[in-house]
């Protein structure tokens, strides 16, 4: 380790700094910014390439097993204020190269468990589900809306670095659709229409994929009125919708209940 | 009505600025600030007394009805942005009393479903129970922390005004103990440990009550290793912990799916 940095004119202070500044910008250059212990931890396990380090003096004390010849800049605790948005991150900033995923190339085991959203309109909303698919062993998180980003700095803190642990991939809705029908995956898409089946009565012990839409417009049309499965919570209360993370929560356990105890 | 309010220096308008900013001041006068015309509408129609409106010259049209003989303050646009936090309100803003509700005094008939919360760190977690348990047609929700302050406008707009339609007390976890013992609920608290079971081999077609601890801490020590009933959520990932409101909906609708298709 060197002398700690205490200038927010060092280049690769001003450089991480506009990376949060401007998302573009961190997705032009393709990197990830992960702020925490345990964050890093799970981004490291989940074999992403870290590129750099920023560790705060006095605070980091090496509690995470960092990769040997890990480019480390200690930064002076003012410096790392500026840099960190939480105060509780234990005095580590990691910047990781952003992963360049394919469906296609996915592999995994059958009976899978998808959730997929068809877009996503807070990013605290899709950390709280990579929550709990990844507390549901869930196969992965598929986001119908290739604009989408997926490591925003506020998915991978509201997902506690779930967002390393639980695949996740964009596509479009199309792409979905001959994926799922390509690979055998029933899709069960949640929707209250005339049409729509309580979610109690479907067998979720096959190949699975939830596909929920938007809190404010719901299903996009490519959904409803085409044959597949619609699905519907039952709700029995004043307003007719759950908060898109509580709604993919009860999907997902209602799968990993039928595949413990059964149909 | 009359000319609307054009400044800030309105006495009505700085009380208003003054509740909402200083929530000690608006707990001590008992009053809750609604926003919103679908959060106004289940305020009014849970009964709660209104004190006055505040509505945007021009945007709102009286898509509620309010009570007759309402006193309504009319207010210029300018005023109305200074006053309301969200761009999406309709033009409405409610003044209501309180309510000053006591458990004790609360009838409900059996089976009742009660999601019991030990603590609150985030009022928006509590919006997003509040709506599950809406959705579920829970009983109540107890929070266990009379610190909580329950109309938060957080909470109040987060809970899209389910605040309003499902009952909220606050308690002592001793008094919860009591009340639940005297009633007749089986309390099952949520917990990891040696002793808990899945969630899925208990049943909830009786009185039922979930408890629920914090992110950060969980249960306190009146609830562990005292003989209650510890059933977890069988989790697979790798992080032990679901967001506190996706972990409520999840026990909230396997008491809904008991209750519809049997345990």
């Amino acid at each position: 380790m060197h002398e700690p940095l205490t200038s927010l004119q060092n280049p690769k202070v001003k450089e991480l700094i506009r990376w949060q500044a401007k998302s573009r910008q961190r997705i032009k250059d393709q990197v990830i910014i992960v702020e925490g212990i345990k964050e890093n931890q799970l981004a490291l396990q989940s074999g992403l390439h870290a590129q750099k380090f920023f560790v705060q003096e006095g605070l980091f004390h090496h509690q995470i097993q960092l990769p040997q010849k890990s480019i480390i800049y200690t930064v002076s605790s003012t410096v790392f204020e500026r840099i960190a948005y939480r105060g509780t991150t234990g005095g580590i900033i990691g910047i990781y190269s952003a992963p360049n995923r394919q469906l296609e190339d996915f592999s995994w085991t059958a009976p899978s468990l998808f959730m997929v959203l068809e877009s996503v309109e807070k990013p605290g909303n899709l950390g709280a589900v990579l929550r709990s698919a990844d507390a549901a062993a869930a196969t992965a998180v598929i986001i119908c809306d290739p604009k989408t980003d997926i490591f925003n700095p506020n998915v991978v803190r509201s997902s506690l670095g779930t967002v390393f642990t639980t695949p996740v991939f964009t596509c479009t809705t199309q792409e979905w659709l001959e994926y799922a029908e390509k690979h055998a995956i029933n899709n069960f898409a949640t929707h209250l229409n005339a049409d729509s089946v309580s979610l109690y009565s479907q067998n979720y012990t096959q190949n699975t994929a939830f596909i929920l839409g938007t809190e404010s417009t719901g299903l996009t049309d490519q959904w409803i009125n085409q044959g597949h499965t619609i699905i519907k919570i039952p709700m029995q209360g004043s307003i007719d919708s759950l908060n898109v993370s509580n709604a993919a929560a009860i999907c997902l356990f209602e799968a990993v209940r039928q595949r413990e105890v059964g149909h």
